[in-house]
């Protein structure tokens, strides 16, 4: 007799971009040739210097446990970015380094819900948040979002949606798979409303950085009470070392840190060392050196993806993904997607993988890899449609 | 108003060993000289040619996301270990690479377990596997174990505490904090009586190879139906780097996988690559090299202890512990402890970090030192005993 698996698990939906990710392999191993527009990773690779400090950490220490919320230089490093990138002022010790982004997701929500909570979060949204909150038996619940808010929440839906058995507020700025911020003052009124109900509020900022129509923002910034969520692999390119780190508020980070104790130690030495170079004068030149390109990009897919006809409403001002609707084209979007894999040989992300709300008449496209390979993608797409 | 925290959080207890070294390291910044003998970390760092193997990864990979379960290399490569070391045929689709034994202690409760499941485990354990099973708002249930049954349950005690909310059993061998190992026919008795009520039967091996009395067994040879749990962090040497991995029964890869997505995105991309070079037979001597070296340790400190009072009923055939009773300085081995720590300059971790069960009579010394470190340490406690 197998013995059943838990009741959440009926509910875990997979991550479908790395199903996508898993089947364009399949198609590469046997031949074809995939114009990758699938996954939320940067072709760069961590910057030279990290690397750097990554093999000189291998040289000079054992790289044994560190401790569980991180070594002490990392955070007072990232507490100083906020002060000098930000203005903002916080303590070393409510910065917790995490295994990702998340690993702080899993711990924050692992920290703050019980069974039966409901946690808010828009849709679309990154595919893993609601499944963080039914690992912990709770439920998410979403708040459809539309272009006409930028897909993002506005205070107003989260008091439409607030329950008794509401605990807390998901929000990404910028998000993922929109690529559009939040207004700062609607982030911080949503957090204000929410605290004064006893409830959290977490931002995820793991996009930060790569903004190319304003300067960056953090929630910490206004919204004081928030809790953040950020990584070292999207602007600081480090995808596959799966580091991150969490601002936690003053009152939870005994409970973070004993959550962490128990379910990773402590996160990757290596990656923590390496990511103490980040900061450097002329890493910062490299990553910004990379987010014009990535700029570029965007300036190059945007137009053209509307020009096959693909419907893009709202200029996405940062991340570098396009939230594209594709319902001149087609009604189910996962079957779309397939096709354009299989036979254009080009892959994206249907839009199941970010909720429910309009997600059959939407893809994502990732424009992280290079001007050629879009180009590429953009010929193969062109020809596909004409069909 | 501060939002409180979810219920388990009361429940979850700190990884107290993790507390012993942030106060060992309190002590040494303020001047103070400490013998380490706390923590289950060896001293060796990883083997030189795993940090070449690293190294060389980040000159020629950009390390980004791996596949969820692992790179298919390091994966055929434990499958191949489990074969030629052990004798055992496992599909390379049965191994899922993790962020350390912990990822995969937690991804297996997060599959199996519904909130009010109770998870049997022997008292004394490692400290964390009650926290995992109460992550998931399961309900650790604690099978006293004494020297008679070399502090291992047998299949009597786990019959006795079934009940109809039992899901499964963890059990670990070589054991922490006893150095003990179980044997293979009453683990294989165990899983076959638990797998036929539809329970599960996780063997926590990551101490496997630390063997100094008789050769390493897997549980896979005997127990197949189990979930074998195992780490690069002990014997491979690689602690900081979070990397472990699971045998995972065929029926659960999918399930294992699809919350892996969710919760890791993937292991550490430069620590899977640097494992590969775990299993050369060039590092197979040098880790078979330090084994002798741990094994030396052993035999120095055992007679030492017993020698000082400390009562040590059970010879300790592997890991890298010696689990002490100390009732004849003490029946608070907590207090013991700190005035080990503080007076004595020598840092045990205390019983309660692994159970209740005689908890308050017992700490555990962890062999990890030099040789010069460890007489140190007898010579320290000697002159502290004999006030």
């Amino acid at each position: 007799m197998f013995p059943s698996s838990a009741r959440r698990m009926a509910l875990i939906q997979p991550f479908h971009v790395m199903e996508v990710m898993e089947k364009a392999r399949e198609f590469e191993a046997s031949g074809s040739s995939i114009i990758h527009m699938e996954i939320g990773q940067p072709d760069f690779g961590a910057p030279p210097q990290v690397l750097e400090a990554a093999v000189a950490a291998m040289r000079e220490s054992a790289l044994g446990y560190t401790s569980t919320l991180g070594i002490p230089e990392l955070r007072s490093a990232l507490a100083k970015y906020y002060a000098t990138t930000f203005g903002v002022e916080i303590s070393p010790e409510r910065v917790a380094i995490t295994a990702g982004a998340s690993g702080a997701f899993l711990l924050a929500l692992g920290v703050m819900i019980n069974p039966g909570d409901e946690v808010l979060m828009p849709d679309p949204c990154y595919s893993c948040n609601p499944n963080f909150v039914r690992m912990f038996d709770g439920v998410p619940v979403y708040m459809p979002v539309d272009e006409g808010t930028l897909y993002q929440p506005r205070l107003a839906d989260v008091q439409n949606m607030w329950t008794e058995h509401t605990r807390g507020v998901l929000i990404a700025s910028p998000s993922n798979p929109t690529g559009t911020t939040i207004a700062a003052r609607e982030l911080a009124e949503i957090t204000e409303w929410a605290t004064a109900r006893g409830g959290f509020v977490i931002v995820d900022e793991i996009y930060q950085g790569l903004n190319y129509d304003t300067p960056p923002e953090t929630a910490l910034a206004t919204a004081t009470q928030s809790w953040i969520i950020n990584s070292f692999s999207k602007y600081f390119g480090m995808t596959g070392w799966r580091l991150g780190w969490m601002v936690v508020p003053e009152h939870r980070i005994r409970d973070i840190e004993k959550l962490a104790q128990n379910a990773f130690i402590c996160p990757s030495a290596p990656a923590q060392y390496a990511a103490l170079a980040a900061f450097r004068t002329d890493t910062l030149a490299v990553l910004e050196d990379r987010r014009r390109q990535l700029r570029q990009r965007r300036d190059f897919l945007v137009p053209e993806l509307r020009k096959l006809g693909f419907s893009i409403p709202v200029e996405p001002a940062g991340a570098f993904y396009v939230y594209a609707g594709c319902h001149n084209f087609s009604v189910d979007s996962a079957a779309l997607a397939f096709r354009m894999l299989a036979e254009a040989g080009v892959a994206v992300t249907p839009g199941v993988d970010f909720g429910v709300h309009r997600a059959n008449q939407h893809v994502r496209f990732a424009y992280t890899r290079s001007m050629q390979e879009l180009e590429e993608g953009i010929s193969r797409l062109s020809r596909f449609l004409a069909r």
